[in-house]
């Protein structure tokens, strides 16, 4: 493991959280990270998943983390448990840090860190605000580790180690079958398309395996059907469904130019299959 | 009182507006203390006020400003008089610098202000921009004070100073009696719970006065009582109401998990009572 | 031409785009650009434009660049063509430089850009990321061109000049004929407020012309007739409309306190007339 032990230059601390944006919860964490490390440079992936969505902020973090540099410490707090006893856990892996709940936030980066990576549990009350709340603990624990994690604080300060998460989802939906991907809607972006637990990757190779092009393969999903993954959301008509390869590396339905959750009546969850024609 | 008169290493500049995020008036607010102070850190405290709520801006600024290092300037653009002959205050107290219209903005935190404050009234056109529209100050006017003060600008280059503004909304109600607390609903934030005017050290006292326990209080709301004051939103069943002290240092009321707004049919001004059983 | 060749000490990128901010695609855009160019100054113009909104993007952008720092770069990604043979363009002009979808957005600046400007079309993939997907080029093009442009790269390397942009939308509509300037509604922003393609300057010149006075001015717009162009939205009672010059430094009809577009039953494009009268 090379996880540097020095201050980086200029650290970055992200936050993920369902707080909205209204109410200043998000601004008065930042001033919180600001107060205690200065030189922090700040970015919101997200304050908009919807309230205490543990799976959505679990699919988000395992997304977007690789995009950021080496040493960016992650905060991620949709925490529907705060105030109880659930715990705040503290990750280094994958040359990152991340500061979540233990409720399954991390339920998808966790079989990823492989032996290299050290957890802890957040209980040593010195790097937290004086005084916590029962409701606010973004602002109280999360964000002073954030600024502790940033200016290059020591892990083994914040809490003992720990062997696992207690919670963990159960990993996305998907079984390769013979002549069949048997797959699940498992996150619905804010243009009601589809994003499905098949991973570009992984298609790529069943149909590879099976002499089959992308551009043959039938996908099911309701009533619907249709034949092969396009190159872009205009390669069909607008208004009508199409299948594409999308951002987060996965295989993707969508209404061009209009909202396939509405148009499709589909949900998380919603069965979707890919089969050989 | 002491303020630092030198220009801090990396000033912040915290932005709360009714505006938005949709129309980029935040964005060229930012742009134009960028343009002119280039080291600043512009921190978003909200956007998303409902617009024109001064309310809802004084309560959040005097909730949010403790959170930032000294030195920060807030700038406040709610401001429905915009264009017309309403002042722009710069107030410089708590450590902190604050710049807003004279509409009731700074109501809440202007009684902690004590003697080691300075209020003047924006009237140096040339610390503006050249051109002054009749509709966003925010730009011509905020932002380039913002600018201006976070650089180490000198406050008696801004215009005169006053003796106090000149519009003041009336303290929040709240009346502590003998075996009653009687409050109000003063904010709902984003997830719909009840904000309450009675904040946690206030109820502290008063009940330990009374050698009473938090646990025991009643707690009414419209026709709705409620026993204790709970460690966490989850103390409760989903979907059955909760008080607790959140994350603003208040008494709030909240549905675990759902919307107290909608299912209490409360809004701000709601009457809140806390008796002793 | 005078564009400074040296990297800039502290670069400012802009990005704007109908991603909204609830799914992870800004974020993961202020990644890539901050793992690649860690001296970056990022800042949101706007990421809830209306999704595929050409022409409002291309509205925001003219009007939002000329408030930032020479040498900033712009970002905008509204892209319903992504995945299709449709260009990214980059253009360096008005000391300013924009990475555009060659879809239309560049339409309002193009006109104002003269002899001085370079513009080039992206077509050397080793400035991007590895993996191109056919759905999120924010990320994998626009945010590393991004990064190389803040980091003072050359722009003959992005890729060959280009005469024009292939996609133009038609000027803004407006008609100054001898008692009459016809015109329309271009943008609405998020208070409802109906902005016209009036702007302040040129109503100014052509009253000036006619020895009118604005306050005589005339202001048709459906069923309704405005005298004057106010001061600011207060010098009408509440829920009254009135005709101001807006931040935007055109002609704004509004109501005061509420929303222009629904009471007035009006879109982007209705007709509105000012007459002599």
């Amino acid at each position: 493991m090379n996880i540097p032990s020095q201050p980086i230059a200029r650290p970055i601390v992200t936050l993920m959280t369902d707080f909205g944006l209204r109410d200043g919860f998000v601004g008065v964490m930042k001033g919180v990270i600001l107060s205690r490390a200065s030189e922090v440079e700040i970015v919101d992936i997200s304050h908009g998943l919807p309230p205490y969505d543990i799976q959505a902020a679990a699919f988000l973090l395992d997304w977007a983390f690789s995009c950021f540099p080496q040493g960016t410490v992650h905060t991620v707090v949709v925490d529907p448990g705060v105030g109880t006893a659930r715990d705040v856990l503290v990750l280094e892996a994958l040359d990152q840090k991340f500061i979540c709940p233990d409720n399954g936030v991390l339920s998808y980066i966790w079989p990823r860190c492989g032996d290299t990576h050290r957890l802890v549990c957040a209980e040593n009350p010195s790097l937290w605000l004086t005084e916590i709340s029962s409701t606010f603990h973004g602002r109280d624990i999360f964000a002073p580790l954030a600024a502790f994690l940033a200016s290059g604080g020591d892990m083994d300060r914040i809490g003992p180690k720990r062997a696992q998460p207690k919670v963990l989802l159960p990993p996305l939906q998907i079984e390769f079958g013979t002549t069949e991907v048997d797959a699940e809607v498992c996150y619905i972006d804010r243009f009601g398309n589809l994003v499905t637990t098949i991973t570009r990757s992984a298609l790529l190779q069943w149909t590879e395996e099976r002499g089959v092009s992308f551009n043959d393969v039938v996908i099911k999903i309701g009533t619907s059907r249709l034949t092969g993954v396009s190159p872009s959301y205009n390669a069909v008509e607008k208004d009508f469904p199409v299948a594409v390869f999308d951002g987060y590396g996965r295989l993707e339905i969508a209404i061009n130019q209009d909202r396939a959750d509405q148009v499709l009546n589909a949900a998380v969850g919603e069965r979707v299959t890919v089969c050989i024609p």
